[in-house]
Formats: C-alpha cells, sequence, structure tokens
C-alpha cells in the first residue's frame, strides 16, 4: 500500500509495514524537524490548515511540520467561518479549499465532519481531531515516540507491558493508540482507571482478538509495577459538567510512586496537556527531571512523524534524501533544560 | 496602461485590454494554481493580508495566490485590531503597515476605508471587499470563468446572454460584475429578480449607455432561456432583519429547472457560499453533478486570477514564464469528485 | 558578548558596543526591510509566534521581519490558548513550543509570564512586551531611529537633549528606552508629564547615576525648546477606569506647538498608536507632512532592528552580506505620500 494521495481519517489505515516505513522516515527526519537540516521538498506547496475548534498545539505542530518540509501554510481558526453560518454546506467548503492547497489539515468538534469534508475533495485530507472521533497523527507520533524509546532501551515493540491509566473512556487519543498498538505482537495492555472511565469494551475485544494480553484494573500503584510504558491521561473535566469526578489521588502519577512501583527504564507518555495545577490527579510536574519521564521527547516526535506523513501523502518521499542539507543557524544542544539525560542526540 | 504600483480599489480599472491582458497571465498561472508547476517569482516579498470583516474563503484565496508565486504572508482577522480601538486612524495604520510589507490585501466593513487606507501608502493595496461597495478580485474572477469556459465552449463573449439571477440589489458582487461585463460589446444581460431586490438603476442605465440589451424580470423560468450564463446569487437574508424576506421558490435553481429551460451548453456561476439547506431558495446542489455547474471551475479560478492581479501589480509578469518548473508532489487529476466531465486540463 | 542562542527579555541586555553592532547590521538590512533586496539566510528555519495579548502592529512587524530573513512563521493569537485553559503550565507550553521551532516571540499580559517561559526552553525567546514590565524591541527599534536620524543630521548621539513626554508612568516603552538612552555619554533628559503620571523615580535615578542631566516638568511648551527629540506618548486612557484624566491642552503636541518652540532640525517621535481623534490630547495629524515628524520612519525602522536582533539571536550575522540580492518586484519610491522630505534613501 501507498500512503500517496490518501485521505487520512482514521489510525486504522496504518498496518505494521506501514507504520515501520513512516518510522524509518521519521527518523530520518528528526534533525530537520530539530532545525539542524533542511529540506525544500514541497517548496510552492500550501497547506489549508482548518481549526473549526481550537487547538493550538496540534496546529502549531502540523503548520510547523508543512514549513519544514518547505512548503507554505494559509490557516483558519475558529467556528467563525462565515460561509458555514450563511448555510453553506462542508460538502461545499471542501470542494473550494480543495483548490486553493495541495493538502488540508482540519480539526472539527463533530464526529462525522471529516467524513463529509474528505468525500467532497480529492486533495488530501488529514484528520486532526474530529470530536470524540479519532486522532491519528496523535497515535502516530505516539507510537514513533515508543519506537524510539524502545531503540535507545536496545528493547523490541512485541511482548512489551503497556499501562494505559487515567480517563480511558473519553480520551480519543487513547483509543487510536489502542488500535495501532494491536498491530504488534503479544502486548499486554493494563487499562487503568476508575470503574465509570474505563475503556470501550469494543477496544479489549480488540486486543484480546489480536492476541494480546488485556487487564483491567483501578489500582494505578498495582498495575504500574513492571510496566515498560506508563501512558498517563489527563481526566476531561470539562466533560463532566455538574456531576462529581469519579477521581481519586490513585490517580496522581508522581515521583513518590514512579520510584515506588516503576521499573527503572519505564518510559512514562501523556498526550498533553497536563493538568499542572496543585492538587490534580494528573501526571505530576515533580517528575520533569526523571529521564523516564518521556513527555517533550513525545511532543518533540510530533514534528517528525507529521512531516513524514505529510511527505508520504504527497508523495515525495523518495526525494527527501537528498535535498537534504545542514542548517546554519543557532540551536540549543537540548531544547529543554531538563532533556540531556536518556535524550538520543 | 499598466497596473504595475496601483492601488486596486474597484472594477472600475479593468478595460478590455486590461482584463485580456490578465486572463492570459492567469491562463499560463493555472498549473501553478494547480500545484502542478511552482514559481518563486516573489521570494521574499511580503503580502499583509488585513481582514477585518471575517471572509475565510476570501482571505485563503489571496494568500494561498501569493504563496504559489513564492511569497510569504503576514496575516490578522477580525475586528479586534487594538490600535483602532486605541484611536488610532485608517491613515495611521496604512502608512504603518505599509512599511512591513509590499502589497496589502484589506477587507473592511466600511465602503470608504478602503480609500482612507489607500490614500495612506504608496505600498499597493487590493480590496478584497469594502462593505456594500465593491469586490473586484471577485469581479475578475468571474470574468476570467465567462473566459475560461466560452473557450471551451468555443463561443466569443460579445453578443451573449447573460442572466443574472437573485438578490441584485445587496449583491456587491453582481454590481462590480455588470461593470466588467459592460467592457465587452453586443450582450444581452437579464436581471431576474424580485422587484424589491433588482438591480441598481444606474447599473442598469450603465450596461444600455454602452450598447448592451437589458432585461428586467421577475420570472427566471421564462428569463434563463436560451441565457449563454446562469449567474445565481445568494438571498442576502442577514441584511432582511425582520422584514419579510420577498422571495419565492420561483427562485431555486435546481436540475429540474435547469433541465427544463437551460440549453446543454450553459454556464450556471455563483460567487458562493450557496445556501445549501433543504428549502433554501438558492442554487441546489441536485445540480453538483451536471457538467453546466461552473462554481468550483469559478473558485478555482479565483487562484490563478489573484495570482495574474498580484504578479501585475508588483511588475513581475515578464519573469513568470521562464520561472516556471514541474512540481513533484502529487496532485489528483480532478479536484473535486464531480469534476471531470467538461473540465479542461 | 554574543546574542546568540540568547533569550530577549529585557532591555538591560544591551550595553552601547551591543547596541552599535546591532545597528550596524540594521543599516544593511534596511534594504531588505523595504523590499530591495533579498536575503534566505533563515530559509528553513520556523518561528512561533504567540501573542496572547493582541498587538497587531508588534506581531506584524515581527512576523515580517522573520519572514524577510527567509524564514516561515506560525502563529496564534488570543487569549484562547485551550492547554493553558485546561490546567496546563506555561512552562509545558514553552517546552512544548520549543520543539516546534527555532526562535519563540511571545506577548503576554502578564509580567512574570515571559519568564516563567523562557525558563523552560533553551530555544531563544523575545519579549514582545510582558504587561507592565518591558518591550526591549520597540526600545531598540526607538533608538535605531535615533541613531538613524541622528547620523542623517549629522549629530552624535552623546550630550543630545531628549524631552519624553506624556504619560510617563504606565508607558512600558519609554521605560525600557530610559534604560537604553542611559548607555550613552551626557544626556539630557526632560520628563515632561502631569504631576501624576511622572516618570518612575528609580528610573531617573538610574539616569542620574549614569551622568546624565535629568529635568522634571509639566510644561511641554517650556521643555520641548532646544530639544534634539521630542519623545511623545499616548495617554493610557484605558488604565484609568473612572477616574478623571489629570491632562490638559498643554499635552496636545501639534503643529502650532512644534512651530513656535522646536528646532529646525528636531526629531519628534512616537511609539504610536497615537490618538488621532479631533481633541484628543496627543501628537496632532496636523504634522503629518513636517519632516521633523519621525513617526513613520521609527515604524518603518522596526523591521530591519527586529531582523538585526533575530540575525544575532539565530547567529547567521556572518552570512548575511553575502547571500543579498536585489529584489525584482515593485517597490514605491516612498513608502507614504507625505515620506519625501528628510527620508533618507
Amino acid at each position: 500500500m501507498s500512503l500517496t494521495g490518501k485521505h487520512i481519517l482514521s489510525s486504522d489505515l496504518f498496518d505494521r509495514d506501514e507504520l515501520e516505513r513512516l518510522f524509518e522516515l521519521a527518523d530520518l527526519l528528526v534533525p530537520v524537524a530539530r532545525g539542524e537540516q533542511v529540506t525544500r521538498v514541497l517548496e510552492g506547496a500550501v497547506m489549508a490548515s482548518l481549526f473549526f475548534e481550537a487547538s493550538t498545539r496540534t496546529r502549531l505542530s502540523c503548520e510547523s511540520a508543512f514549513l519544514r518540509l518547505g512548503g507554505a501554510v494559509t490557516s483558519t481558526t475558529g467556528t467563525g467561518v462565515t460561509s458555514i453560518s450563511k448555510g453553506e454546506s462542508l460538502a461545499d467548503t471542501a470542494r473550494v479549499v480543495g483548490g486553493y492547497c495541495d493538502l488540508v489539515v482540519m480539526r472539527h468538534p463533530e464526529v462525522q465532519s471529516i467524513h463529509d469534508f474528505a468525500g467532497a475533495t480529492n486533495v488530501p485530507v488529514v484528520n486532526a481531531g474530529n470530536g470524540a472521533g479519532e486522532h491519528p497523527t496523535q497515535a502516530l507520533l505516539d507510537m514513533f515516540t515508543l519506537h524510539r524509546e524502545f531503540d535507545r532501551l536496545g528493547k523490541s515493540m512485541d511482548g512489551r507491558r503497556i499501562a494505559l491509566v487515567g480517563d480511558l473512556l473519553h480520551g480519543r487519543t487513547v483509543h487510536s493508540l489502542m488500535k495501532l498498538l494491536t498491530r504488534y505482537e503479544g502486548l499486554t495492555i493494563a487499562c487503568v482507571s476508575p470503574a465509570e472511565l474505563g475503556m470501550p469494551a469494543e477496544l479489549l475485544e480488540l486486543a484480546a482478538a489480536r492476541g494480546h494480553q488485556v487487564e483491567v484494573s483501578d489500582k494505578p500503584a498495582i498495575a504500574l509495577r513492571e510496566a515498560d510504558v506508563v501512558y498517563a491521561t489527563r481526566l476531561q473535566t470539562e466533560r463532566f459538567a455538574d456531576k462529581p469526578v469519579p477521581y481519586s489521588d490513585d490517580f496522581r502519577i508522581d515521583r513518590a510512586l514512579v520510584e515506588r512501583v516503576c521499573t527503572a527504564d519505564a518510559v512514562i507518555m501523556h498526550p498533553l496537556p497536563r493538568d499542572s495545577r496543585s492538587g490534580s490527579n494528573d501526571l505530576a510536574t515533580d517528575l520533569n527531571s526523571d529521564p523516564r519521564l518521556a513527555i517533550f521527547r513525545q511532543t518533540d516526535n510530533g514534528i517528525p512523524t507529521r512531516m513524514a506523513l505529510f511527505a508520504s501523502v504527497l508523495g515525495v518521499v523518495d526525494e527527501i534524501r537528498s535535498s537534504l542539507r545542514t542548517a546554519s543557524w543557532y540551536r540549543p544542544a537540548f531544547t529543554g533544560p531538563d532533556d540531556a539525560p536518556f535524550y538520543r542526540r
């Protein structure tokens, strides 16, 4: 299969071979993402960045990835898209915008939106989040992070123990990730959440059907033992309105817990944003200088992952290697003050 | 006359020779607009995109056109321009922004704004809509569409029958278009609207004075017969507040009507957005696969038209032909799923 | 000292040698800023433009400066940064965005913000205004304007009489400027304001301690006599809420006053925006064609100043001279209709 010209709407699209091809390309693009090398393979190409719902992080990451390939971006944010308020269908918008660009990245609060949109244009559309639906580029960057972390640690992906922790019911990200995890072999997937916020049954069944060991638990302190990966998520309090949040301190992942239960080479991830306010039951900031904390390696990985995806969809993969040149501007040795240990250069 | 260095505030600026020069250049730029070729004639140039009123479609089209020429864009949207709320005059804003860029594209809700702005800077200013005033780049892309459609059909522009349909009173677009139509010879212009929403008298008189046949009607089913072009417009319901809208089903242009009254090679246009909600008295979506529907060829034409205009205003026309190179990225054969028939490659 | 890799948070960072190096570079970049020459030294680099508070002028100027160096920009405006509303710390935002770009320009309404942000990323951060704190790039462009105006007039910077006029209490800009002025020798600094809106004592003391003559006055008509520079500021009425504004017509700087008290080669500046509404006690528009009015030379100077700063921070200064090429597009001889007299080409 080739990704060239494809709409990227779901993480279902990626089998293991496709993932590995993509990660090989993303590895090659890491120095470009870091501003150490330059490629201009997409010079002249235009991406339309349509964020009908705010997501600054995802938007900046997608835009930067396209710019790093040498392309240009035209961008719109917010629901105040006037045409749509005048009764324009999303299909009309899609066909019109398709005539303005070579690639569309779209986020929209409604699940169906991305399908209506992509059905009305042949210009490739990349889903950057469709309501409670999917977020395939986030799942890809999560998997690319596993690929790089395990590579650093000399582990293979197959046979690992992955703990998914937190609000597994509302987290679109963790659902997309589950689908990709099942593409590998012999994993143990521990789903750790309050009972009310568990992983949807069909995803548990999918993992089991593909031969993985699935555990369900509400006890992080137990489930995290021996985990190769701890993937924490934020409680999506904005979805609870008045209901009391069924969350306890058990779900605060902080230095004390990690020191007590995690192995020395555990990889701790989070899709971000994390709730850093004091008392939040999320991934704590007292782990910031712990090299097991991979959350910023993870966000950094968003750039080469999205570059690799865009280059694949636009069919310029074969031109990249010969296009690379060294960047001449200053780049810090490490992006963050806590980056040095365990950060692969 | 040369357009180099001119402010583009009104469609009055364009006589027939100028239009034909511009369309020849736009024809050359179609492959660049489609992402099949690349030019970098404006590499290093900066456009300021100032949208004091939202218009996502026009903004993205203008920005993409400038990017496709190799330029860069800095963009601002919304009325929350802080300086102006602090008492800054539009003239000050204009002179300041003129020092930041090589070309300004501006939309503003007030008619006078564009004149105040352009009077205060020598950097070329392009009007992208000034309230109830003008929208010259829309009129140019409409005329370019006629040029390409008639070329495809082997017809000349002169002597054609053009039906303008809908709300002809409030439609800034259709007023700018009237002015350009009168630059040609021997047209029959049928203005079809409810009596309350008729074409302003001075525009009817202008057309008559320039020797065109003008018809006024409120019966689309009759006026559309033998029309070479049907230019439909949306009822601007946002301008009616509480008043009942004087519109009937007669103004719904759908497949049934088109099959019954239009010729086989009629060209059906619309400035978009159209109201696609069921029951709207606008151009119906059941025409989407009818090759006479030219509305997306029309929006696609916005890119090469605006590229041609920007290149002319910035005086780089003579460098374009030799600058063209083939693009290497993927581009679908057709931008929309319904594009294939009648779409000139 | 080298600026390469430094965060630019305060104008304290710049001593006289650093200022002169920067201005020499900015002089070289003036033709690029004006669209007469092109450089692409930052081709491939990405700047993140984060404006958590609106400031269209500053944002467009910073973005244009980075684009003029050949770089690309990804931009976000407004407080609606969703991650932060979900409890994300500014430190997390900083580390994440640092992984997306090579340089961050940030404006934020809170003084502490820029320090929290810059402390969490090694990617250089430029302060574009932190609440009542600093605005170092504005101070630099003001000093660069003095450098160019005095150079045109054959005056040296040392020993000049500088009158700062208006609301000297709330003006962040005039505070940053004071710090830079003290880097020179033997100035007379006249601080002219209503008593309630005087220059903070610590800044008066700093100037005195560095050997400058400091005068405090509330009589513009007297204090402006023999001034080499009149630096007017806008009364920040938005900070007064219900309190009566302690301002009189004495602070209106108009043609009548300037003709009466200023010398023939005075330089009249203003950080803009100015309040141009009739009756405002600000710099009057009847001076627009007076060549002593340097306010638009000043805003124009923002581009080469910020280009020089970004190039210095990113360590590409030595590549600029050899990278310059002539631009081929149209550029008006003068940016504004009143620019010709006294404007150095």
